[in-house]
């Protein structure tokens, strides 16, 4: 598999990119393509040692900042690392694309020029969790605002569809994140979405869960408008950090509660492991009709590696084809 | 102060609650009223040598029970401990009424019975939550789905004044909950409630605060419609509930580990004691004419007189006074 990588996107490019590009490119199966400035990408290269001989260097001289209009992907900055990687993803020069760039100018360069696959309303961002029990797919996490119950009820199936084919769930629970679990809880979205999921019989639909539950593993892919599922995944991200630093504070109180540490200092590290985003790659955008992965803005060479893999593992499932598939039946079978 | 006591309401009721309400008893300036069926009341408190001689009883024979039909408080189940404990507060037996009761029946019979304050449109329920730094009031934290811009900003002026009257900020800082700083992010609703906040001078208004930011406590006063104030506050309770089973489960995991946590239990008890939403009683309905305060459902007799005790100062601070004359000025001066 051939994996598009934005060599310019996120706090710490070019070099962690770079970086974690050289891991994954001795993995097997796996060749990279960098896009971004060419001369910046070889020199920082080889003052940092990194071998990028085995990688393909497709040249963009400009950089789309996260603070820059999300359009200016499809009109003005179509020289951008993000503009010519999705590009050429949809040229077919490669099978997957990362960035770790602009989450808004992905959004619009996911829509406007890889474009969605015939019959999805809308794209999602799916937000991979970690939880007490198993990771949870959080989608949409953030790219819409303004959703009707049809896209609800497609997130729910490309959930579903993810979870099983990259993930390995065999029957994956789909909820939709509500104040309660009665049906008649929440805004009409989700009133009429619940009612449009419980009469399909394309995935297992669990019902309604209480945010509070997410954290705990209660269901595998969890459903919700973007303003909502941007909301549960900063508080995750907030109350995690919020506490850690708390117990890190209370280790490193006095010397006796620093010995205390020290005895439990390998089993914290597993926990912090387990709850760590970075594990699961990043955020793939769901409904495209190539595979494209948000990797988190503050990535390492550790995240982009596993970003990288997961884009292989995106590809290689047939998750895109699966969705089409379902979706051309739902043509013959409905209308 | 005489404090109303619904003394059925919650998963621990009759016992806890009039275990509270006897433990408040005792505090200065603290009467109480507990509602309720008398005989259970008496023969509880006789079972387990609780002294309620100096406790007054209002009988209500029935409980509405929180899967009940909300509406019921003031239709078909007026004799409920809920109603007739409302309705006492609204004649002016007591100061403030506390329930651990259905949050659903108390929101409508706030609405219905106590009423709202004249000029506010929604009244809001006001959670106070545990932060890195201080105490973060979120409002509404479910009982509005649907609102207007005139209701968040009036959020914001309530929130306001109950952070400077009951808890001492000196000038509590006022934000729009929402998924970016940006003054264009969010549904409309949102980007609407943002101009009119910031044309104000009556309240500090921060601007917006993204999710992952509140439990840093980086406002005092955070501002949501009641569906994303609910999502905020479960996922606060649901990842800091998986987050400490974690944790605990580290510790017991060995005879090492099991050292390591005696070193740091005096520690890690200091901390929980801080996150533990018990301490802040419960939380106040804000925009109605009397103080009602709803206790979390899983309240103890610790939770009851915190509860208790904050529904004295929310009486005796006057805040909703404070309210009146904000709303009467603004009559004055806008129409």
């Amino acid at each position: 598999m051939k994996i598009i990588v934005d060599a310019f996107g996120g706090d710490n490019a070019p070099l962690e990119i770079i970086k974690g590009s050289v891991d994954a490119s001795k993995e097997n199966g796996v060749e990279i393509i960098l896009v971004g400035d060419e001369e910046k990408i070889r020199s920082c290269a080889a003052e940092n040692g990194l071998d990028i001989s085995a990688i393909e260097i497709l040249h963009a001289p400009t950089v789309i900042a996260v603070d820059d209009d999300p359009t200016k992907v499809v009109k003005g900055m179509t020289d951008s690392s993000m503009s010519v990687g999705l590009v050429a993803l949809t040229d077919g020069h490669g099978d997957a694309f990362v960035s770790a760039g602009s989450t808004g100018a992905l959004v619009v360069g996911g829509n406007l020029i890889v474009r969605r696959i015939r019959g999805i309303k809308r794209a999602a961002i799916a937000t991979v969790l970690p939880s007490n029990d198993s990771p949870v797919m959080l989608l949409d996490s953030g790219a819409n605002l303004d959703l009707t119950t049809t896209s609800m009820v497609q997130f729910g199936l490309m959930g579903h569809i993810y979870m099983k084919r990259v993930l390995g769930v065999s029957k994956p629970r789909v909820a939709l994140a509500n104040i309660g679990v009665e049906e008649t809880k929440g805004p009409q979205l989700y009133t009429e979405s619940y009612q449009l999921m419980k009469a399909l019989s394309d995935y297992n639909f669990i019902g309604n869960i209480e945010a509070r539950d997410i954290p705990m593993g209660a269901a595998d892919v969890v459903v919700a408008d973007g303003f909502t599922g941007n909301i549960i995944l900063k508080m995750y991200e907030g109350v995690a950090g919020a506490l850690m630093k708390n117990i890190k504070g209370i280790f490193l109180k006095n010397a006796i509660t620093k010995i205390g540490a020290l005895l439990v200092k390998n089993e914290v590290s597993a926990f912090k492991a387990k709850m760590d985003y970075k594990q699961y790659g990043g955020a793939p955008l769901v409904g495209l009709k190539k595979p494209v992965i948000k990797a988190h803005g503050s990535s390492d060479a550790v995240a982009i590696k596993s970003a990288i893999m997961q884009a292989k593992y995106f590809a290689e499932t047939g998750v895109i084809a699966d969705i089409e598939e379902y979706l051309s039946q739902g043509e013959d079978n409905n209308d």
